[in-house]
């Protein structure tokens, strides 16, 4: 049975979480040590990586005042913004453009006056710091959540950068009998649609996905759900967790891989695949665009 | 076999179509002769109705300039309301307030910029008369029409007052992955839906729905559309249309009517239905309500 393994069109970083990994680097060549607050992106393994390089995450309540501190792609919220510039000797943005201009958006709408719905996590980092923006009338709903029991003269909504295409529509179809004006900003990222649309592609040639990813990752979480939909799909964030077992039935393996998720993982992922093959490829198109990889 | 008839809880004249038909009438007990620009309503047993009384329908040629002039509920376009001022000797505003409501958002929304796309037929009288408000780029939309190939930075939609719910919904979710900022104003009428809704109701529970409106009225089209989905469906505009032979087999027939259509229609409809059942039952609870109807 000849096998293949293929990946995903569009996978693995993505513009605001290179801007990050960039930014967090080339701040660590002029300060030994750096934080970040929370972890810079959703990826346990990068977040080791650059510990090594002495740029660590830290809570909220254990920020020093005598190291930069780095804001991390999903932002942060308005009242910790302030409180890090009143503390920090210096501070370095790293918010996703993208997410920022979400917030702008938040902003401006709340203060002409409209209620807000963000379509998101409430939990996530990116929502909660969304929120904060907000001066009036906000909801956060996800794909389970009841809309509320009112009518609105007028209503905006705009969503999580990494939410699904899908439930955003889905949504937005259910607020309109109850709305009179409806103001949608589609701020879903489109390096987030593209890798769903590339990996639904993907997943319907094969009869295995490997997402690869945080678990702790929203945008993996949902390539994982988009795959799963269609066909057997494992969630891993290395290639260790992946037992070359279930790979012995399988002969079109997909990979895709979270917007956080760097390439030396995936090429790490692809090799192990191939070691359970016995065979000698390796996919090795990738290694020389990944920020911080030395070949071992 | 007992057999029942039920009317939808709302059907027949709405608040726009009343008020056209009550400036109408007003206007014509100080003056012998009234023009209305096209039928007033889209009713033609309404509209005979009116002639008898002196008030007649003209079309745009041939508009005199010796009689007052009614402008119709469904509105008529900015170039032709400017003649009509230039040139009636008195005009008679019959615009119903929601299509009224629905051209001064078409107004603004060209004027802060942003493309309008209008979900509606584009022969319509009131969809040709709110495009002549939109000065920028505009399309006009209905079910089946494939959307604008491009992609916008921001969009406005507005909908005919009396299109379906669902396809404007529909609608909505498609623009969405194409466009950043998209503007709803669901104009689509409250009366519209509520009969849209009622009607479905009925037809769920009945073995025959009868639509009785304008062979020419949108709103009564959709009426016939919705139940037709779920039942056998007669669309008639008056009593003697109805054939007792397509009754023997049926036992719960359900009525419904557009918002042009005048009571003492469905009153006939009714009186019809008993007929053909050999019934002496009357639906006389709704005669009292209906303007300019006398007892015969």
């Amino acid at each position: 049975m000849k096998k293949t393994v293929r990946l995903a069109k569009n996978a693995g970083f993505c513009f605001g979480v290179k801007r990050a990994i960039n930014l967090a680097e080339e701040a660590s060549s002029d300060h030994p040590e750096i934080v970040t607050l929370g972890p810079i992106i959703h990826n346990p393994q990068m977040v080791e990586h650059l510990r090594r390089k002495g740029i660590s995450p830290v809570e909220e309540d254990d920020l020093p005042t005598d190291k930069p501190v780095i804001i991390r792609s999903h932002g942060i919220t308005k009242e910790l913004r302030k409180r890090l510039e009143e503390t920090s000797p210096s501070v370095i943005d790293a918010t996703c453009p993208y997410v920022d201009n979400c917030m702008q958006h938040a902003k401006q709408l709340s203060k002409e006056g409209y209620p807000v719905i963000i379509y998101g996590n409430k939990d996530h980092p990116e929502v909660i710091a969304l929120k904060s923006y907000i001066a009036g009338e906000s909801y956060i709903l996800s794909d389970e959540d009841r809309l509320p029991d009112k009518r609105f003269s007028k209503l905006a909504v705009i969503s999580q950068t990494t939410k699904s295409i899908e439930g955003f529509q889905k949504l937005i179809g259910k607020l309109i009998p109850s709305v009179k004006e409806l103001r949608v900003f589609n701020t879903i990222c489109a390096a987030t649609s593209v890798r769903q649309s590339s990996s639904y592609n993907l997943a319907k040639e094969s009869d295995l996905m490997i997402v690869i990813g945080g678990k702790n990752s929203s945008n993996t979480q949902m390539l994982f759900n988009i795959c799963n939909n269609i066909v057997e799909t494992l969630h891993i964030e290395e290639a260790e967790e992946l037992d070359c077992k279930i790979l012995e039935e399988k002969s079109n393996i997909g990979l895709t891989a979270g917007a956080s998720t760097p390439d030396w993982i995936i090429v790490e992922v692809y090799n192990k695949i191939m070691k359970c093959f016995r065979d000698e490829e390796k996919l090795i198109s990738k290694i020389k665009d990944i920020p911080g990889y030395k070949e071992e």
